[in-house]
């Protein structure tokens, strides 16, 4: 358990990268980078946070078993470092997610995090409501935060459909996760947020409009290698500054259009952010394919003409 | 023809209605309502400009023959009293599409805007900018607006491929109605627009987004109702007060997700019109389905009480 | 107005081809093909029934006038050559959908077909019927074919729950062009039937499929230039041989797999006919875009290495 | 392992059921039901082979604890009383999966089946294949079923793909569950497969149209109730009798349709099981929604109006 005050007490603000899983080159976890790549966003990115076993971190592609000693290794080398480490429970079912959830209570996670179940997709928010609940359950004082993602999930139940209500039924919840592009559905549930929760945005090409919604933070796989300058976005969105954040945010559309027209894909994400960091993360994890060191080179080698200085 | 300066040399910006059309209760072109309805925009709303026969005034159930009387029945009673009216002349076919552009600029339009064709949809940018192209020929001098609507027309062309190199296809090109979530695409769009061509945003739910990733203006159907209060957003954004903005923008989600949670379609949003601006518009028609009254009822309660002033 | 019993009382079985549109290399309508058009498919291909202005025919991409001349030209050259040819008189509005409704009548088709209107797409039955029954008033006494084709309008709506006591709303109704793949609603539609209906199925790759569930036609543009051989596969079908009937099918299959796998759509499947038949059908109008001679070789290559006989 | 003939000589082919996993009240794994579970399939249902831990079982929502202990107790309560008994294997994760195949090949099943992993979506054949040539290669001699259902899991690439050259990959390849309305891409599967595959069809309502197309079989859950009648239908299309066939097929379609209009999904169907057989299956499992068993007695009635006899 933290030794600051509780997480319940921190509201979780700014930027928060949602980690890469560092993999042997057999494909097996490497525990040993992680100490590495949390100096590496707190040195060079500025990134004071991270999101782990989610979407980036191929969580669904790793056992039980596998997401546990992550998490321990995780929160671990993070402390007195990072401010919030927030692990993702969610599975397609409840058992192994109940069953993280109690895990990421038991080695002092700040938060946990669940997406909706989507192989099962609940068509409205009720199920969904009642199977978040379950989770939170098994880790009743730890924050908690929905986890919404509509285009990976196939889930098309609205985020503040989901929030409405869901106080009575998860006290420890705390906000969302938002990676959506509805941003009336994202302005709602900032227009409903009780004062200590957080609307963390999560579609990085576009955070400047989720910040001029109301959005409290953000979540997302290109803080890896592109903190340090959204943090610049951000102070200067806070300073009312829109013209230096705009173009801020343009640099990363640039840089996001191009490698999307070239495959951008969770495999390509990491190999740029080993090409960018330097950090042995490995390969990802059929079924999604590696994507080889040439193909990611020009992706990089646009990051370096767009952002020169970092 | 407008006697002011060429409409080329007058950047469209602010907001812009796209007008319903009216008809009579037997369902034929009401042409004795267009001027009450320019006053009610320009007098009590403070819109001056307008885009006329388009999705709101459900251009694709009319025929060419009401289309043109229509238009020119607009740009006449507008003469004077607003500063643009745009025609859209998208139809699915290409020959159609070509005599209304002639024609608009016959009458004087300030402007043409056309959709993706939508029954065969164009899979890349190609075959839809030769489309364009074509229609262009048919008024080559008239300002040129490119209505992307991808969720309407299925077409899933990125705006930004369209508009790449544009200009010389087009020489008229002066913008795009962006009607789309895709921020990422819509901020290429403005990074790339010539100084003189304006980006149109077309969600109104989420205006205050495109504002900050640099729209020009907006055009939308509930600025029909609406647009004083989005006057006052835009001038907040413009003062930087943000927090200003999105109050107007929570108030205007508020209506329009307790409208849409009550099925909002073209047909209850004219009479959501009728009901708040007492015009005498009509009802949609076929496929669209007549609103009742009653059913309209309830979402024009909650415009009185968000917005009580106005 | 044909000479023979009223169509109302020739069922329409067998094959039906829906027809490409000539055109001349400018684009423009090649009345003069037609006659050779028909012979070719009376002598050729053995298909004596004709769905015109449709898909495969570009409708939608022709003026009302346009579709007027083919209409009439195809009526009149078929005229004791071919036993039926229906005209498709859908539009996207109403008033156009009823002018060529009325007009087909007057030129002496043999029946008229209506696709569901797909800008603003009917979300249930009711007003798709409705839009159906104000087309049908203008030609009452011409058999009425509902088109339903749910992967390209986007509509969906069950073709069963169109069915469903549709014969009080348009008495002249005939049968409906089923181009899906939900085969319990074309079954649906098949044991709904009324004695003089005909049930036409439209995907021509599943034909047997459809078959087997005792649809009682195919409609189809492969049947352009594959109409001798889908004959024999349904004279198999109808004799028992469902190993025979299979085989021809597969065939078919292993055609359309290898086109559809090089990008087919109506152009290229224009210019295979154009291939194949030795007409002058010429180029498809924009969006669709023009086939090279070269890319379309491959695909008829394939066909006459699988159908070396005809 | 079976004191039969190994399962790879076997072929499998007609009827096989995908088993619902009967769960107590509470919520847990109910082994005791399965005995009389099989006794019901073979006596009252004329069901010998069956398929579990599949959708219908909602593997996804079972830990892979409970996915072993129920393939256990399947396989051995199965033993001399049915042909074959295939075991559902797929995950998410390829580790899971692999343990659950090895797990399969001790307990003695006669063969594993893999649906595609969803969450990260394959979007070509090769990493699908890879991801399935990795499990097989933990139980490499098992039987080994790809299970194509890409409604459900979103991943739109062509079983007739997956199979193409797969006999290489994986030697103990032996077929398809092909749940899917693509008849192109089935008649594909068909036509390329080696002797001993077996292409078995998972759309229950249009069964008949697969059997035209040459399927070999056939899985799903509505045979758990309605198996007896669907051995009817497969007896008369073999004997040629197509019209026999295509009157029982209606007869589901009726059943089917009526319940898909009410909301027919795997916790109603599970519902409807329990109202016919009398079994003690329990409810779902979360995020599927438990059905009140008055929502079900509708469609229980409308079973028994239609199969009068059984």
């Amino acid at each position: 358990m933290s030794l600051m005050a509780p997480a319940a007490e921190r509201k979780l603000t700014g930027l928060v990268a949602a980690t890469f899983t560092p993999l042997t080159t057999q494909g097996e976890i490497n525990l040993k980078e992680i100490g590495r790549y949390i100096d590496y966003l707190t040195e060079k990115q500025g990134v004071n946070n991270i999101f782990v076993n989610g979407t980036t971190g191929e969580s669904m592609s790793l056992s039980v078993a596998e997401r546990k000693i992550l998490a321990e290794e995780w929160c671990q080398k993070a402390k007195g470092k990072m401010d919030q480490v927030i692990v993702h429970v969610g599975c397609m079912n409840l058992k192994d997610s109940q069953e993280l959830a109690g895990h990421a209570a038991q080695i002092g996670a700040d938060g946990i995090a669940v997406i909706a179940p989507s192989f099962f997709k609940p068509s409205t928010a009720e199920p969904l409501k009642m199977f978040l609940h379950e989770v939170a359950l098994a880790a009743p004082t730890l924050p908690f935060y929905y986890y919404h993602i509509p285009a990976v999930t196939g889930v098309n139940v609205l985020a503040s459909d989901v929030l409405e209500g869901i106080e009575e039924l998860i006290p420890s919840f705390s906000g969302v996760k938002f990676s959506g592009v509805d941003l009336m559905d994202l302005g709602q549930c900032v227009s409903y947020s009780q004062p200590r929760w957080s609307v963390l945005y999560g579609v990085d090409e576009q955070l400047l409009a989720a910040l001029a919604l109301g959005a409290h933070g953000a979540v997302g796989s290109t803080y890896n290698y592109m903190g340090c300058h959204v943090n610049e976005l951000i102070s200067a969105f806070d300073k009312g500054d829109i013209v230096q954040a705009r173009r801020i945010q343009f640099k990363m559309q640039e840089l996001l259009s191009y490698a999307q027209k070239r495959g951008f894909d969770v495999g390509v994400n990491k190999q740029l952010m080993i090409e960018l960091s330097g950090l042995n993360l490995g390969p990802p994890r059929l079924p999604v394919m590696p994507c080889p060191h040439e193909q990611c080179l020009c992706i990089a080698q646009k990051y370096h003409s767009i952002f020169p200085e970092c």
